[in-house]
């Protein structure tokens, strides 16, 4: 038994009965240390554990897969939802070319994803439609990410950026505050959320002209309102509709 | 104080223990009534319920204002991610039309969303960007929806479709499907979810071609596969990127 499993943004509060259980009864327990390190000691006592650095990804579910074949309970633990930009989807590849998706059963608990908790804490800029971008060039060529700027920003998206630095390239950010720049207006409100609900919290809510890419690293995931959403009060707010269906 | 609350798909094995604790301290509940049967009898006790149908949104969010503003802790209950296409921007409206902005602490307990569910019970469709989309033209013109259903498809998105389907109108998700089709091929996996961790939970991937929009209700979360997506053993898998820096 393999599952791939939310932690959410890192807080218990915000990790799910069914999260815990998974953990609870897993023999094994594979992910990526920084986030081993949020499941409480007690929880992990007795098990193997299976936890590698930043960049040891495939290795980490080859582990996973091998500890789940030989029958042990296995979780691959991410922060966020395991199912959004995460590990599940590598999970499925390992198990797929090594012919075991038939016979080890595996499963994907859902959580409380990074820009779930970002857009809670900036308010509410997610009641319309959004996109969700990364601007991780390491597995996506850049000319394909700008296209995708382009054609969210063009359509009045509320959009979502994730991995908005990266060690080798710091103009991500603003190459693609660039390209949304021509689409919104200088006024378009952009909120910034690092380390949501854990120490060290950091939110904020500009207008688009008055981002400072500088203070944005590689952990901080940004909301770019639509046409409509305002900031209010240091909140973002996006309206439901473009027709005013009810009068307030 | 006001809380807009995420009970996530409805299963209490995916409500957070911060949700429970909000609702648990809460002097009055306010939600849908579809939402509030969602909430084990023992917890309501003793609370002031307000609850509405499916039309009465505005009047709920004025009714949970007021009582927040009379200073009894109120928290208005939304399935899915309370941030997500739900109550947050309306009672965010209703607060800043009063005028209550500042006065009345306002706070979102972000969680597990409608397409966070579909997608891990589809396998692992979202590695991937990706854009969320209504199909609902109550408060939407039908032009804007169709735009943006171009541009995330040109720019090879993965794509949710949220309310695919209308009492009024039947034919938005044959038409939505249909221009998506001319940019992606028949063969393009498509997730179907409804009731998701609940009682008549419902899951089917299918090509493209092959998606019985008859089959879809109201209730139904669609994920359509970008350019990559696979279907394996009946379930989406998106590789994570074009590159492929890792071999398996």
């Amino acid at each position: 038994m393999l599952k791939a499993v939310s932690l959410g943004p890192g807080d218990l509060s915000l990790l799910t009965p069914a999260a815990r259980w998974a953990v609870e009864e897993a023999e094994v327990v594979a992910g990526y240390k920084g986030y081993i390190e949020l499941i409480p000691d007690e929880v992990l006592e007795g098990k193997i554990v299976v936890s590698t650095g930043m960049m040891g990804e495939v290795d980490r579910a080859r582990q996973a897969v091998e500890h789940a074949r030989a029958g042990r309970k296995t979780v691959m633990v991410c922060s966020g939802d395991a199912g959004i930009y995460a590990m599940a989807g590598l999970l499925m590849e390992v198990l797929e070319s090594e012919g075991l998706l038939k016979t080890v059963p595996f499963e994907v608990v859902p959580g409380v994803a990074a820009f779930n908790a970002a857009a809670a804490l900036l308010g509410a800029p997610l009641m319309h439609d959004f996109a969700s971008i990364s601007l991780s060039d390491l597995l996506t060529p850049w000319e394909r990410i700008e296209q995708r700027l382009q054609a969210a920003a063009s359509a009045d998206f509320v959009i979502a950026l994730y991995n908005p630095r990266s060690r080798k390239r710091s103009d991500h950010l603003r190459e693609a505050l660039g390209i949304i720049g021509r689409y919104r207006r200088p006024s378009t409100p952009v909120g910034m959320v690092r380390k949501a609900y854990r120490a060290g919290q950091f939110v904020e809510a500009v207008p688009l002209k008055a981002v400072d890419v500088d203070k944005v690293d590689m952990q901080t995931v940004l909301i770019v309102g639509n046409s409509a959403t305002r900031l209010v009060e240091g909140r973002m707010l996006t309206p439901r509709g473009y027709h005013r269906k009810y009068a307030l």
